[in-house]
């Protein structure tokens, strides 16, 4: 049994935008009322995602703000916060709401601006990322978040072999699939030659190992699945895991595990009475080529430890038995913190009906999602499905 | 038939505290687990309010950060951010999970630093504070809380006659209030002599009508009411209301009235099954006293108008007929904007059950709490009641 349905899905392109966070996410829901046929009229509540937009450009309090910008002034309106996994968590929270009957119908999305159209630059942005990992232990030695994926990938090549050049196969991959996403950031191919000669960020990671700033918003209807019927082409969300996991990084007894991420899958799986096996395909959350290999491995779509191998081989490839990042993933569709989460949630939509065009995993009726913050320890895993 | 209960409050002292959030934040919520005479094992989620830290301090994802503090981590856990009503929204959010049966115990909570020891000084801070109001119209003219909440009060003077003089009462009653509170930011008795004497802020307000900038944190665990039944002294939430309100200021028809509080207020009292004159007392938003005024009529405590006379003549003080902030308010207790929301579900908690020392109100059985938000745009109105 299904615990609610996405009747409607929208987002902007990613990249860069000049708007402010509440117009850029009105662009976003208001696809979403199109795509559902509906109005402001018919949504009883915002769940609203955004990490940073204090820090980058004094804005908050910003569901009331948004929901003023599309005609939703008046309903209950919240902010969630959660670093990177900021929209998923947003996402659980209203599948929870409409499955107990709370609300109705949710608006839930993000809205994210994390390039230099802030006025802020490349090392103040890194420095504003930061902020998600530990104040006594990482802040101040100068840990940044390349450095912390650098960090548990190392120790997953260290246990596995793991090699730079499987990490590259993962961006020569997305970069390859977000050539067919026309709202990615970075559709351009690169190949696993151009990823290794990149200049290095955070040993193993080269440039090309490392996900885009982007601007962006996204934004899903859902509703419970009785209601879902009366619209036209509903996907229904089967399990919504969620855990999280000791902050810091040091206090962690098997980092490169991602243990939230393996908790988070088996509640989703468990809910969704599914396995692994499954799914046809994945949106996992590359912010860097190694946090693809060890997502895979987590949420069980290879063994621990062949995540590596399994996308140097390709099985994770578009046309690979385990497609993983059919819309180019962070790494190339690009990565607007807050709106990460629900974008992926988007894409599902997209893929399970069928519409994802010369990206589409063919004969789809099962796809994940796998959404992470901080140093790994928010994660948020959602499975839906096609409607029988 | 109540919605939910509170079975261990605790809360920091209000003030300048020279730790971090998550250490803050500790301190309440241990607090609140030796009150409730339980542990980290019994508590299922984390729904953690904070407004500013990114701002303040670069201190984001703090959800998980506070669990790992307190022995949670693992835990669902989710950051809130609704300006100054962000701990009650996540209160808010908590009553309904438990209500569902999605979580048996939550604990609820906030913590925020806004004094000096964050590196900031008032200006920067109000600077800070201002990003709660509109991005496109407010922000740009230079507009900060002073002046939002003086423009609301402005209003209603002019359409009701109400007076400098009774802004002072405010101001008088509730830091004679905190001074009958251990917590309390400012004890000190002042005089209405004294606040009219004061410099001006923003006409009409002087410095005395102006809540302090606070650091400290408060959490509550909520659970459900047939869970209540093992634990001590639990003490019933019977409606949770929320409301949100068109930002800017300037799109509100009738901008004194703060709609989004007569809307929350409305199905608070709706689920409570109880009327405004049946509340023994209230906990309200008084981050400028014109608000109090404000809020005693949008709640129901006076007719339309009237807060201001009924200031003046006592009778919102602990002794008269509608008591008012008993605490303190936010103008005497202190304004830790995160925790504020939380820190009112503890004082009703204390009140109700009949702890309250010197500040008691004798025999109250049903208390109400009003948290606002941003330009009025975001409240939470909770009313909780002696359990049958």
């Amino acid at each position: 049994m299904p615990r609610a349905s996405v009747v409607g899905a929208g987002m902007t392109k990613f990249g860069v935008h000049d708007s402010t966070l509440s117009e850029l996410f009105a662009e976003a829901a208001l696809s979403a009322f199109d795509d559902a046929g509906v109005g402001p009229d018919d949504v009883d509540a915002l769940y609203f995602g955004n990490a940073m937009g204090g820090q980058t450009e004094n804005d908050t309090h910003l569901a009331p703000k948004a929901a003023s910008r599309i005609g939703l002034a008046g309903v209950p309106c919240q902010r969630f916060e959660d670093a990177c996994a900021t929209s998923a968590n947003a996402f659980k929270n209203a599948v929870h709401a409409v499955e107990a009957g709370v609300h109705d119908t949710v608006l839930v999305g993000g809205s994210e601006r994390c390039t230099p159209v802030t006025g802020l630059g490349t090392a103040e942005m890194t420095r504003i990322f930061a902020s998600a990992s530990d104040r006594h232990y990482e802040q101040p030695t100068g840990l940044t978040f390349p450095g912390v994926f650098a960090l548990l990938t190392k120790r997953h090549m260290h246990e596995y072999g793991t090699t730079e050049e499987q990490l590259a196969h993962v961006a020569v991959k997305n970069h390859a699939n977000g050539e067919h996403n026309p709202i990615a950031h970075f559709g351009k191919q690169t190949t696993v030659e151009e990823v290794l000669e990149g200049p290095v960020v955070a040993d193993p990671f080269r440039l090309m190992d490392c996900c885009p700033f982007s601007d962006g918003a996204s934004a899903v209807l859902v509703t419970s699945t009785d209601r879902a019927d009366s619209f036209d082409d509903p996907v229904d969300v089967s399990g919504v895991g969620h855990a999280t996991d000791v902050v810091p990084l040091g206090a962690k007894p098997v980092p490169h595990a991602t243990e939230a991420a393996r908790k988070a899958a088996a509640q989703a799986y468990e809910q969704a009475g599914a396995s692994a096996d499954e799914m046809d395909f994945a949106e996992v959350h590359d912010c860097f080529t190694g946090a693809e290999i060890m997502a895979s491995e987590a949420i069980g779509f290879f063994e621990d430890g062949e995540g590596g191998p399994a996308a140097e081989a390709g099985r994770s490839s578009l046309d690979g038995d385990r497609p993983i990042n059919p819309s180019g993933g962070l790494k190339a569709k690009g990565h607007p913190i807050g709106a990460t989460g629900t974008g992926q949630i988007v894409e599902l939509t997209e893929q399970l009906r069928g519409g994802a065009k010369e990206r589409q995993i063919d004969g789809a009726t099962k796809g994940l999602a796998h959404n992470l913050g901080g140093d790994a320890a928010t994660t948020v895993v959602t499975v839906m499905e096609v409607r029988e």
